[in-house]
Formats: C-alpha cells, sequence, structure tokens
C-alpha cells in the first residue's frame, strides 16, 4: 500500500502568496468596479529589454532550421552563458569563481528550493526571521524542520535569526550552531543590505564551524553603494563555505522566462563517508540526473543581458523601479510611517501603524484604498507588524497608491 | 558541521550518457578524421516545427511590450495549454482528465526525476529492467532503493521486472508487491508496446494492490496500432491508480525548449496521518514551493502543437524518424541481428552477435564503423546483450550507419 511523504503535510495553510491571491479574488468579487493597484507579489511589469528581444528572435530562428537547431543542452548550462556570468558577474568584480563553477538553472525559485537536497537530512538550518518562505518550506518537506509550533509559528529545529528594525535587518550571529545558513541580501522581503563587513563575519563564523552559507544574491544589481557587496565572493574565505544564487528575474525581467544560476566553488567540501567531498559534484549529478537544461532560447536571452546594450538597457529598468522605491519610500514618511529598505532594493518595508497585525493592515490597505501589499507576518514571526510594498509596479500607479494611503490616513 | 545526502554517494559511476560522452570524445581525440554517426542518446535532429516557430516569434513579441508582457506564470500552467492537453490528448480520445488535473512543467525528465518526493521514503518501487535510469537514480538519491550489489548490478529494495524477447519486452506482474510502478510504453530503451490489455492488468493490479503507477508516455506518438493504447486513462480504473507524464520533446522536438505535463487525477488518493489525501494536493504544493512555471514563450509554442497546422507539421517529423526507423530496422535484419522495436517507437533495439556484452559492443561499433549507439546493460542488468540505436539522425545517416555495419560484419 503507497505511502506519502507526510513530511508535506506538516506544512500549515498554503503558500503565502497563493492565500494573497485567493483574499484578493474574493475582494475583487465583491466589489467588481474596485480599481486593485498590486504592489504585492514580487513581479516585475516592465518588458524585456530590447538586447533580450533580438537575442530571443535570432535564437528561434536558429531553432527553425535543421543546420543550426540545438536539442538537449549541456547539463551544467551552455559554456557562452556560464562564461559571461563568469566574468561579468565574478572576475571583474575580483571574485575568483571559474566557468565550470557556475550552474545554470531555470530559476533561483528552483535552485534555492533544491539546494537543501545535497546535505544531510539531519542538518540543522539557520534563516532570517522574516524569510523568503521557500527556505523554510523546502526544508520542511524534506524532514529537516522539525515540528511546528501554532502558537509561536516557528519549527522546532530550525534556528531562527531576527531581523528588526533594532539591528538594521542584518541578524547576529546565531546562538545555537547551525549547518547550513540561508542569507538573502540585498535581503527579501525586509529591502535591508549589508555591508561587506557584516557579510565576513558571517563568512569566518560558516568556516570556523563548518557551516555552509546558501546566499541569495537575486537582488544584487539594486544595489547603490560600494560598500555593498555584490556576491558573497567579495569576502575572503568565501570559497570554502559558500554556495551563491544569482536570478535574472528582478534585473532583466526574466519572472516569466526562467534563468538563474547557482554558484558552487569547488573548494568547497565536506566530509563524507567516502572522505571529502566536493559539494560541486553532488549538485553536479542532481542536475544531470533531475534536470535537462533551460533552453537554448532563453541561454541566449541570458547572454545578451551581458552586452553592452543589455547592460544598458537593463540599468534604464532598474533606475525606473528605484524611482518607483523612491516614491514609495518618501510618500510614507511622509504619511507618518516608519519606512525602511527602497534604498538597495525595490522592497519598501513599512511598520504598521498602531501596533496593527500585518493581516489586519493588509485587509484595512485592501478595503480602504484598494492597495495590494504584502503582509510581513507571513516571512514569519518577526515579520509581524510589518508589511512589504514593491517597487515592482509602475510609476503612476506607485503615485496613486501613496494618494490613497495619505487619503486613507485621514479617514481614520 | 555540514553533513551531505549520503545517498548521493551510493550512485555508482556516473550517468550513462555522461560515460558514453566521454568514450565518444576520447576516441575522436585519438582520431581526429574519423566521422562518427551518433545513434546514441535519444535527442532529436529535425528543427522545431514551423507552426512552433511562428508562435515562439508572436510569443517573443508580447514580450517585450508594457501592455502585453507577461511575468510570474500560473504556478500549474497557464490555462490555454492545459485545456489544449485535455482537449487532444484526452477527452478525444475518451479520456476522463479535467484540465486542472493537468501540470505543466519544463519536462518529463524533471517530472519523472520529482515524481517521487511525494511518496513515503519507505514505499518500494518497481521498475522495468532495462529502464530509463532516471527512475532508479532519483529514488537511490532520496534513500528509497536501499543498497547497491556490484556483482548483480542491482537495489536491495527495488523490485526488478525483466523485459526481454521472452516476454516481447512486456514484463509479468511483480513477484513482491510495490508500491510505486514505473512504466514507460512505448517503451526507452527496447522500443517494445503495451496493449490495451496488457495495461489493463497492470491497472487492476495496482488498483487491487494499492499502489500507485507512474505511466511515462513520452512516446506516444510514435504508436501506430490502434490496438495499442495513447494513455494510461484509456484503461478502466485509472483514475484511482496512475499517474502520467508527457512530453514535448520527442513529438515536436521540444528537446532544447523543455517542456512537459504530469497529470495527476483527484481521484488518485492515499492515506496519511490527515486521513484520505488526494496526490493532485501534494504536487501542486510541490510545484508552487519549488518551481515557478514553464516560460511564458514556451507555453505558447506548446500550445502551437494543437493547432491544426502543429499537428500536421509534427506528423510530417514523426513519420521522417520512422522512415529511419524502418530503415534501420530492415537493414539489421538483414545483417543477420536479432532486433526488436522500431515500429511504435523511434528506438531500435538489436541483440547483440556472438553473446558479445552490450559494452563490448559499443566498443566495436565505434571502432569498426564509427557509429555511437547506447548499450543496453547501461539500462539494467536484463539489458545485458542487447544495444539501442535511435531514428533520430537524419536519413542519410540512418542508411550510411547500416552500410557500415553491414561492411564490418564482413570484416569480423
Amino acid at each position: 500500500m503507497v505511502t506519502l511523504n507526510e513530511d508535506y503535510l506538516k506544512l500549515p495553510g498554503s503558500y503565502l502568496f497563493s492565500t494573497i491571491a485567493k483574499k484578493v479574488a474574493a475582494y475583487q468579487a465583491e466589489h467588481k468596479d474596485a480599481d486593485i493597484i498590486r504592489l504585492g507579489i514580487g513581479d516585475v511589469t516592465q518588458p524585456l529589454p530590447q538586447a533580450v528581444i533580438e537575442a530571443l528572435h535570432k535564437a528561434v530562428d536558429e531553432q527553425g532550421s535543421a543546420e543550426t537547431f540545438r536539442g538537449y543542452a549541456p547539463d551544467l548550462g551552455y559554456s557562452f552563458l556560464r562564461e559571461a556570468m563568469a566574468e561579468n558577474d565574478y572576475r571583474q568584480r575580483g571574485c575568483d569563481i571559474a566557468d565550470d563553477e557556475i550552474f545554470i538553472s531555470d530559476g533561483a525559485k528552483s535552485d534555492s528550493a533544491n539546494i537543501q537536497e545535497i546535505f544531510g537530512a539531519d542538518c540543522r538550518i539557520a534563516v532570517c526571521d522574516p524569510v523568503y518562505p521557500v527556505y523554510v518550506d523546502t526544508n520542511v518537506m524534506a524532514g529537516r524542520a522539525g515540528d511546528y509550533d501554532k502558537d509561536t509559528e516557528t519549527w522546532s529545529r530550525v534556528i531562527y535569526m531576527p531581523c528588526v528594525a533594532e539591528n538594521g535587518f542584518v541578524p547576529e550571529l546565531p546562538g545555537e550552531t547551525p549547518d547550513i545558513i540561508y542569507l538573502c541580501y540585498p535581503n527579501n522581503p525586509t529591502g535591508g543590505a549589508i555591508t561587506k563587513e557584516q557579510l565576513q563575519r558571517f563568512v569566518d563564523y560558516a568556516n570556523k564551524n563548518g557551516a555552509v552559507i546558501i546566499y541569495d544574491a537575486a537582488y544584487e544589481a539594486y544595489i547603490s553603494d560600494p560598500a555593498v557587496p555584490h556576491s558573497i565572493y567579495e569576502c575572503d574565505g568565501a570559497r570554502t563555505c559558500a554556495i551563491e544564487l544569482r536570478s535574472f528575474s528582478k534585473n532583466a525581467g526574466f519572472t516569466g522566462l526562467r534563468l538563474g544560476a547557482t554558484v558552487i566553488p569547488r573548494d568547497l567540501k565536506a566530509k563524507t563517508m567516502k572522505g571529502e567531498t566536493e559539494l560541486h559534484s553532488l549538485w553536479a549529478r542532481r542536475h544531470g540526473t533531475k534536470y535537462n537544461g533551460a533552453p537554448y532560447i532563453v541561454q541566449r536571452a541570458g547572454e545578451a543581458c551581458y552586452s553592452e546594450e543589455g547592460k544598458k538597457q537593463i540599468r534604464e529598468i532598474i533606475d525606473r523601479y528605484m524611482k518607483n522605491a523612491a516614491y514609495l519610500l518618501n510618500g510614507l514618511k511622509e504619511a507618518g510611517y516608519e519606512v525602511y529598505g527602497g534604498v538597495h532594493s525595490p522592497y519598501v518595508w513599512l511598520k504598521t501603524p498602531g501596533n496593527m497585525t500585518s493581516w489586519e493592515f493588509f485587509d484595512m490597505l485592501l478595503d480602504k484604498a484598494q492597495v495590494v501589499g504584502t503582509p510581513g507576518s507571513g516571512f514569519g514571526p518577526h515579520g509581524e507588524h510589518y508589511f512589504r510594498l514593491t517597487a515592482f509596479g509602475s510609476y503612476e500607479n506607485s503615485v496613486r497608491a501613496i494618494e490613497r494611503i495619505k487619503a486613507m490616513k485621514a479617514v481614520r
């Protein structure tokens, strides 16, 4: 008689963004004329850069002719893209990363979900709190998180590192020693950034304790200060303790095109029954066995992001979103909110007024201003009383959202 | 101190096709002028159908304009594609499958690798022998396969169902009762087909024993006989015991574009600590948590496969490959080989001459004829003394391969 993975059933409720989608759909059904402004899910709205569009058309034509048709991609990605990433994202920043230490994938969500598979079932993970839900949920599904406590909304085997206004949204080193540390900077959801010195402390800690850092750099393109590192490999010693996740979603707008990469330096090793084993070889085995490569046309699109035209067009897209972020940040301040993020990140993170819960504020904002955001508590207990708005809407909608929020304040 | 997934380290050697690639590369390095004909890996060579190319260009243009840009896809796939598949692949064949029982993915390899995750760690799997390596390897990586015996080349907890010439490459019902049964028909690697009556026996057996069948229908487009089912849902009772995997790779040539689907009927349930649970909900949770959807442009390409033009062009591609298969089949027979498959399948499966091992024949064929095929033993112990050739080459290369094989025979 077949049995199912009971760890899946431990997950409470549904995925955060599904819950939001259902609430918004219910509201829209009751208020057919409501003009809802969506600043909730972190999806981009700007079209793909022209250089990417051109690369896609060219690659599609290649796939239509027998002479240039390409079938299965190399397991770990086409060398043209791995080389472009290694050169532009790493070597030009002084980071020592080889082409074949980069594994091309269909996006940072998949990678951040799948990476836990190569670790032992008994490993303890540490996560920022609040945190992108995928890191925790995938460890729950693998049986690594222990039991859920409904009252505290925490998992018994997960080590939480609170990120709150008081510590500038950069956690202290964990009190208990974890085996795997998830860090995401610039941070989703708080919009906070980490300095090189702060990150170096984590790298040193990981090397000292034999822990691995999984560093999610999906938002690095939004960094506007040279003191903020674009990659964990800017820190000394990161090659022996860190895996880095890269995305094309939030810079080049690939949320619907799907492309990302995982970097695993060959110096990153762990003791196993077979002696010292490279994590690189385990991830290569996973890719080879469970994945069949990102589409050729999408990898060509990724390559185009590193052309001069591509870089310039991406910069324009990011500047546009950051103009929205600045508008939201200032507008909320003017409306009297306590507000964070929005400088090295497309996310603005506000403290709910009057000690409202995050979901109370969500409901109020939807009802009174027809603006959708994301409740901070959906990202973890220390996200309670916070709320996330994204700069990925249009400028017009960012302006209208602030107008409505200011008006809402007057109504209350 | 971090630990790794020791189950990964249990896997012997590297992935079959990587080993072949290395052997061929070594041969080519030693024989720079060798004109190697590759009939090994099951990759297609014909370009994408024109209807697909047109759909891709159109969708790319949509992604280049703010008005028509699409970001994150719906978790489980766009409804236009789910509906096209449900209608064309199922309802028009009399199979009762709803649109929302189809989950769109980046291909049948990923799905066949990931599907085991939703089952209990103690489930025992049954596989055909020989078998597509991904089914077994992913269960090894999940700790479900037990220990490897080097002498028998089998895993202690896996139930093997021999598929050999004597049983027409359709297995007997398993001797021990499994929880999960992997079946792939038309079969990779043997090229064998299963009749509806034979498949019905497995469906009845699964329903009686509370087992789940994972039915890989990646090659259904090659079926040329109405007695051979295109879907397991043509059998009575399959909705309560079967998951089906679909692919766009071998029909429409999407090996480098990546698109597939998993079908999980809502009637498929298992007992858990939470009572009776739909497998559909677990897979939906997996998709929502670990995956971010197939690219919009690729889903539009998939939709185009169901247009009148698309269907006609796919038929032409398949006819072309089947012409190769028929040539290989007849040519090998003329050369005195005992040969199977190649009728409802692009794979021709031959018995090695003179009781040679599969790898001995691989080496001889590479050395004497510069033809690359796939050793049957790479697919499991009962694949020993068999060898796979694919019809995915060009017609010219199929003809030249047979010429060389005939000449090789004369030389021996």
